[in-house]
């Protein structure tokens, strides 16, 4: 895969957008590998946690300029609904959907689309290095790929409106502070902080994690008694796995449990 | 009835879960005890506040997992879906669709089920040695009873995620200044404090109170349009009350009213 | 029009609320022609932004009591259902529904259905006399004309609860901590700070404003999935504007864009 690096170790995968030269900026070539990676991560059942950064001094920039500037070149209009159904939006639904912790160890700028994949995943490292930069407004475009969603359960509405309607950034502390990351280290540290949170992960009863991305995606938008409801039906599903047979014994033998991910 | 204390006071009902052997943690026992109390409370027409706190060092740590255990001995799955929709669900429904101001005493640790129960109170004081324990996921199970339905609509959803699927805690002052509790008192003084409170709701335009509670709970997964269009339907209702005419009688007559909850 | 000031100034409405003598407390008439201004500036293809003010001390401390007292006088009971139906709501929604920035210069007391003015608007601009009074509840009524969903999206369950059941208020430096309002000015220079943002909005990409309004009001209540496809088409949209060809050359040709509101 040319535009992506993608590797395994120890139940850990890592995915690395690498077009520096762009700075990380995503075509449909680059949308495609991703999803593909993400595909693999969640079949293989010896990765239980997997990790997208970006190579060089950005995370993603979102969609690549000159890839649109091509359209206009050959006198065609840039298809933007059918590049988010096709490309974009697959990524953002496999991240969400996929049963597993994904970690974005966010290493740089993070800007448009780019947003999206970032706030998709469930746990956000982030070197002090990094910027989340709103520019969709300064090209007459609306928020895409899902970050309005993401904003909006995160920080309030009167910063989101502000954010997407007047653009700007939020650097890392910023984010920090607001809560839109986990966690913030110094940029050196990226690494070596992502590889400990993604071993963490790695060894938590990933089905359980599967479910509570499941249930918490489910929440936002329905009534209290759906969402018990749903919380019993997955319940069922978890009180049924090794791992919380495991989890259970451990407790009440007063030892530290060994998940298996099963 | 063996586990809860039950008393009242001058128009406030306190509901104390008293088990404190085991920090308060619950069977279907004590939470049919419960639910019968808060029954009691919404049909008593003299109680307009209710108090629900634990005896000793814990609020309550939720299910009892010596309760579990017994149906492991016995060679029996535990009964997860059964269990959450029969006992749990119907306390976490009674406080929310109780139509007086619940105020939850959190008196020490809340953990597992105890913080759907702590949440879905109205007003939460805290002693400065509450704290707020994640342990669904170091058992392989998903978060239940309402926790993350209540955690998403206080904390940021990158918190959230971070809180249900890694674990850990939140102690009462980081609790207090997230906003998932509204007042943080010296352990000594949460008794004095919570009566105070207690003593306040309890000369509120109670039917007011109770019409607002059931507007916040539609209004989460609600348009806009269908909102207003419940805030009218329900401003009848308030607006039909004999609390609204003493409220808008003190007003005009520039005086503090005197509500009776009717 | 008696109760409200209309002016135009170089592609900015502003739209002043004035009863000072009451606290630019509103009545059916006040509405109408609120309403009015609203729609005014929304057919207006040469206004592209829009402030919502009021004259002398207070923003809008919502609807007039003594307008309410004349309906009790005459024997009758005030008709909230119709009143909200017909005046408040239209207003809201016209807000909420105009493709075009609309900001709020909070000048003082906002109370009752002021709240709901002022934060249906996409900026919050106060000076720092500005004050958050929820006053409902000491009339024995619930919070209308939409401040509950407002005040949900921006703040913790918690803290709305609170505010709405015991009443109280927020001062402009809480508001702009909890971030309820976008920014904080010294009072003598609200004015002043109100056209610059003005003016800032009404040289940004107009229809995109419009389009990224009808988004968030979307997001809220609707799945990811649902808002991953209404964005789809709603980028469909923005990207056959003038605005955003002018956007993609100017980025391109690494100058300023200049957008016209197409």
């Amino acid at each position: 895969m040319p535009n992506i690096i993608y590797e395994k170790i120890e139940g850990i995968s890592k995915i690395t957008i690498n077009r520096p030269e762009v700075l990380n900026a995503v075509d449909d070539i680059t949308l495609i590998e991703l999803e593909k990676c993400l595909e693999d991560s969640k079949k293989d059942e010896n990765i239980r946690s997997i990790i997208i950064t970006g190579s060089g001094r950005a995370f993603c920039v979102g969609v690549d300029l000159k890839y649109v500037k091509s359209f206009l070149e050959k006198g065609e209009k840039f298809p933007y609904g059918d590049m988010l159904r096709k490309y974009f939006h697959r990524v953002i639904l496999s991240i969400i959907s996929l049963p597993k912790p994904v970690i974005a160890s966010i290493n740089g700028v993070v800007a448009g689309a780019g947003l999206g994949i970032a706030f998709a995943c469930d746990y956000k490292i982030a070197s002090n290095k990094a910027r989340f930069v709103e520019a969709f407004i300064n090209v007459g475009l609306v928020p895409d790929s899902g970050s309005v969603y993401f904003l909006l359960k995160s920080i309030s509405l009167p910063k989101v409106m502000e954010f997407v309607t007047l653009g700007g950034e939020i650097d890392a502390n910023e984010a920090f502070r607001l809560g839109l990351i986990n966690k913030l280290v110094e940029h050196e540290k990226l690494e070596e902080e992502t590889i400990q949170i993604a071993k963490k992960y790695a060894e938590m009863p990933t089905k359980a994690i599967g479910l509570t991305k499941k249930l918490i995606y489910y929440t936002y938008h329905k009534s209290l008694e759906e969402v018990l409801e749903y919380e019993a039906y997955l319940q069922e599903i978890a009180g049924s796995t090794e791992d919380h047979i495991e989890g259970l014994k451990a407790f009440l033998e007063k030892r530290k449990p060994v998940f298996k991910g099963k």
